[in-house]
């Protein structure tokens, strides 16, 4: 009623509604970080010029692993905000498999550390994870079941339980699942689905479980049939993840409400270079889907789905989380409002991400000491290979004839060997097979993110040289090695040995470099060295995995051998 | 997954789709009251047989004063759930401004006690009402302030705060105003809004507070305005409101969802005979709107707005509220399901509605005795007599010279008078004034619903007469009343003088019977006898209004006198 100065007043902005998908021109006032009044003729402490740029509701990415950035929460914040980002439903399944609960509190915390004038520029709404360990057949750092998810789904740490990974659980009706998704609905929280390729009967068990999201979904076909089960589908613009445009097709006027935008998994250099959300934006719109349901996708649409009353629209009594963008087909951000404080102009975030510090989620890679005599392979005449292929991440079971020499396998011409040691407890667990399709020769790489046990997955065709880099890994607590011949080179992950907590210019440049290195050993064109070998041990997706615990057939669901017995 | 037998299976269904705006041909299964699947070769306990009808969910209908119907919880809710209504949002203003918080409780125990099969026909939101009384000219049988409201809005018995009809003070920022609204919001309640005319910084200022919904626009460009604020517009299909199509006009593809359907207050012939929001329906159709527009305005918009999380859509994991409607023009419901339990068929509800009886509704008409004396009124010269008007609620100031004859005045043509008597607390306030444009000749009438306070409204031009009415509403414990001569008539609104604890085709059939005696004493066309005299009491409506206080100027927004002094 203007009977008070605002706190701020942003003006000549075209104020988008996405009550009506209308432009107004107005003023937008804010005062204690809500917005009080879209008009005109305000007084304020702090005027903004918006000089025409477009005000949108900031942006809400409804479904991240802030740790696939390999980057700190604090350096992830910094380019999700200035890509216009103003909340992130983050799962941290990935530290939590590390870290246990511990992980999440730590991701919260660094969060929650980011002031600004008396803002979190990032806000975010973190999920408990549903899966942890994700299959039986590995050893994670910690084990959620079904009574500690019951007992932690009920804390303010959690917004909502995690995408459930484990849908043949659900759809089988598995106690401690359902008990695990039952936990969190009867709290009121939101449980995130992932369910692929699920249809049909299998799909209505899915959703009649409560389940209310889904990421997953590979096409337009796909995406109609899990709005109508009444799933809010999630566009996914991750990094590996290129279905954006085709899943869109499936937007109407009348269901577009029902589409939300979410990033998933998404590396430092295309949150830099490209965006984040931003990004999906400009592409669902230069594939013609009109700019106001886009938008919608990424605030009203997911502030419904999630629950969170105060944001998602620029209206009086929500809160003024607001990006500025150039316009709305290339939808460049040139400003970021968080809670009425600005945050980002331009290229630049205004705030500082002063680190947050935690012992719980460093020194995490735990070895039994390694020799080069662990990566012997005793195998001959038939055994089972692991191949991979180019620009995919299934694998393909090849047969192929050996020998061995001295307890040794002697490798055919495009095999090496492939190891993945159990690296929480120091146990000494380390599984082994053979790997065709990848092209390494003269050395040996590794890593030490492997969903989701994140374990240590080590590559090579020279044991010397694979025990080197499970000694580097080990050093480093973590991140990415190779070694060839006499050079070495290791790039710290030090934060549970998925995250470094080196500014996102320096890990995007060290993981270049050291992707670079590795090239070098022959890797096959189309095949990213470190990238492909992170889902090697994700025993849900065929054919073969390895894992600490042995080579895992997938399709039987079932521990197997490399050795074909005749 | 048919691992069991379903409960129940709806077949040959067109099964309305709310996500997609879609018709699927397919069977609906339920078990346990929740939909398991939508889908077909469901195997059942009990299979009905749609014949082709199509499956809607039941309707939300979004605000309703039960109350208004004159019809106990018990009969109305066999109205409403043979229209398809399967969830009502109430406020129960009315009994709470003469019962206090023991009406709201006496409401939400009739609804429970209405069982059937182990469900519950229609279930019951009860919005804690807000303004109580809704002004200060009054004597309310309770007043709820800032204290008693805090405490109130937090129990299970209240779902949010009812509509905050004291728009001025929450656009002046009162404080106690405001606490009310905070209180609720800070229990993560909703607040339902009332803003006639609200436009410009009052709207922004009035959803600034957090109040999320409206009932009171009047045409498109007043909806238009409060949906790019954030309101959600409740197109009304009141017995006396008649702006749904008119208000209908703002609806767009894109903003549709932002609109939901209610009833407001509807009297019990309407809801007999045109039904409830199938009527809307029906007309929204009849208009142009398209039909999934207009049904997602009364299930999934609804459920939205309200967080009814389980209601809204036929879905897994949604409660099996069905309604069958013949098509998806007249909206005829052929079969309503709640939970999965048939509940009404054709025209037959099937359930009885057990009546719940409470000392505390009863006999809650308290007033010392009337003489025809007391309805003397000594004026002369000039005065100030309340106008009322065909077709209208309004009133208008008109003066007049009188001349007085023993202490009374000398009613001139077409002039008789009115009283209000306080009835909570028989403290012998009674407010007299005159009234023009009514018409009534040679007796009295009148009535114990008087908005907001309900205080016994009488009308005469004949002293002995008025004060008759005022004995039998007395006798009766409130209703309505007729005395023309020798003739007396009286209707018992025996629960809290609002509502009848008989079968809804009798109060039908006496509402019109005492009416059409009323008629008899020459009330104007376009005057309906006693439902005009229901708002002349409510002094938030220009001009005049009479209280137990004394005559309002509402414009003035202050007592004022008869008499003109000169």
């Amino acid at each position: 009623m203007k009977r008070e100065k605002c706190d701020l007043v942003i003006k000549g902005a075209k104020v988008f509604n996405v009550f009506t998908g209308e432009i107004e021109e107005g003023e937008i006032a804010v005062k204690n970080g809500k917005i009080v009044g879209i008009g005109s003729g305000y007084d304020a402490q702090e005027v903004y010029n918006a000089n025409g740029a477009y005000a949108l509701p900031s942006f809400i990415d409804a479904h991240i692993h802030v740790e696939s950035s390999m980057l700190s929460p604090e350096e992830f914040a910094l380019l999700s905000v200035k890509h216009g980002t103003g909340v992130i439903i983050a799962d941290p399944h990935e530290i939590v498999n590390v870290c246990g609960i511990a992980g999440a509190e730590y991701m919260k915390e660094a969060f929650s550390h980011i002031l600004y004038r008396g803002v979190n520029p990032l806000e975010v709404c973190l999920q408990l994870p549903s899966c942890v360990p994700a299959s039986p057949f590995e050893t994670s750092g910690a084990v959620l079941n079904g009574k500690e998810t019951e007992q932690e789904i009920g804390r303010d740490l959690f917004y909502g339980l995690g995408e459930f990974m484990n849908y043949p659980a659900v759809v089988g009706a598995d106690e401690e699942a359902l008990s695990k998704i039952e936990a969190a609905l009867s709290q009121g929280k939101i449980v995130d689905g992932h369910a692929p390729a699920l249809s049909g009967d299998a799909l209505n068990s899915y959703a009649a479980a409560g389940i209310k999201t889904d990421h997953e979904c590979v096409n337009a076909e796909d995406c109609r049939e899990k709005l109508k089960r009444g799933l809010y589908v999630q566009l996914r613009n991750g990094s590996s993840a290129h279905n954006l445009e085709e899943n869109a097709k499936a937007m109407t006027a009348y269901n577009f409400r029902r589409s939300i935008l979410c990033s998933d998994d998404r590396n430092a250099y295309d949150l830099k270079n490209h965006g984040e959300i931003d990004d999906a934006l400009k592409r669902l719109v230069r594939m013609g889907i009109p700019a106001p349901w886009a938008i919608a996708c990424t605030t009203l649409n997911t502030a419904e789905c999630y629950g969170l009353k105060d944001k998602g629209a620029l209206a009086p009594s929500y809160d003024a989380d607001i990006a500025l963008v150039e316009d709305l087909k290339d939808f460049r951000v040139l400003g970021v409002f968080k809670r009425g404080v600005l945050v980002a102009e331009g290229d630049k975030t205004l705030f500082h991400a002063e680190r947050y510090s935690s012992k719980e989620v460093k020194s995490t890679v735990k070895i039994k000491e390694v020799t080069a005599d662990d990566f012997r392979l005793d195998l001959s005449g038939k055994v089972r290979v692991m191949r991979v292929k180019p620009n995919g991440i299934m694998t393909e079971e090849e047969v192929l004839n050996v020998s061995s020499q001295k307890g040794d396998v002697l490798l055919p011409k495009g095999v090496c060997k492939l190891a993945v040691i159990e690296r929480h407890f120091a146990s000494g667990n380390m599984g082994k097979c053979l790997l065709s399709g990848y092209g390494l020769k003269g050395g040996a790489l590794g890593i030490s993110v492997s969903h989701d046990s994140h374990n240590l997955v080590v590559v090579g065709d020279d044991n010397t040289a694979m025990a080197r880099v499970a000694a580097l890994l080990k050093e480093a607590g973590g991140g990415m090695a190779v070694v060839n011949g006499k050079f070495e080179r290791a790039f710290a992950l030090d934060i549970a040995g998925l995250m470094s907590s080196k500014p996102y210019e320096e890990v995007i440049l060290e993981t270049e470099e050291i992707t670079a290195h590795a090239r070098r050993m022959g890797i096959k064109e189309g095949i990213e060295p470190f990238m492909s070998l992170v889902f090697l041990s994700l025993a849900v997706i065929p054919k073969l995995r390895l894992t600490d615990k042995g080579l895992v057939d997938v399709d039987k669901f079932e521990i197997t051998t490399s050795q074909i017995k005749e």
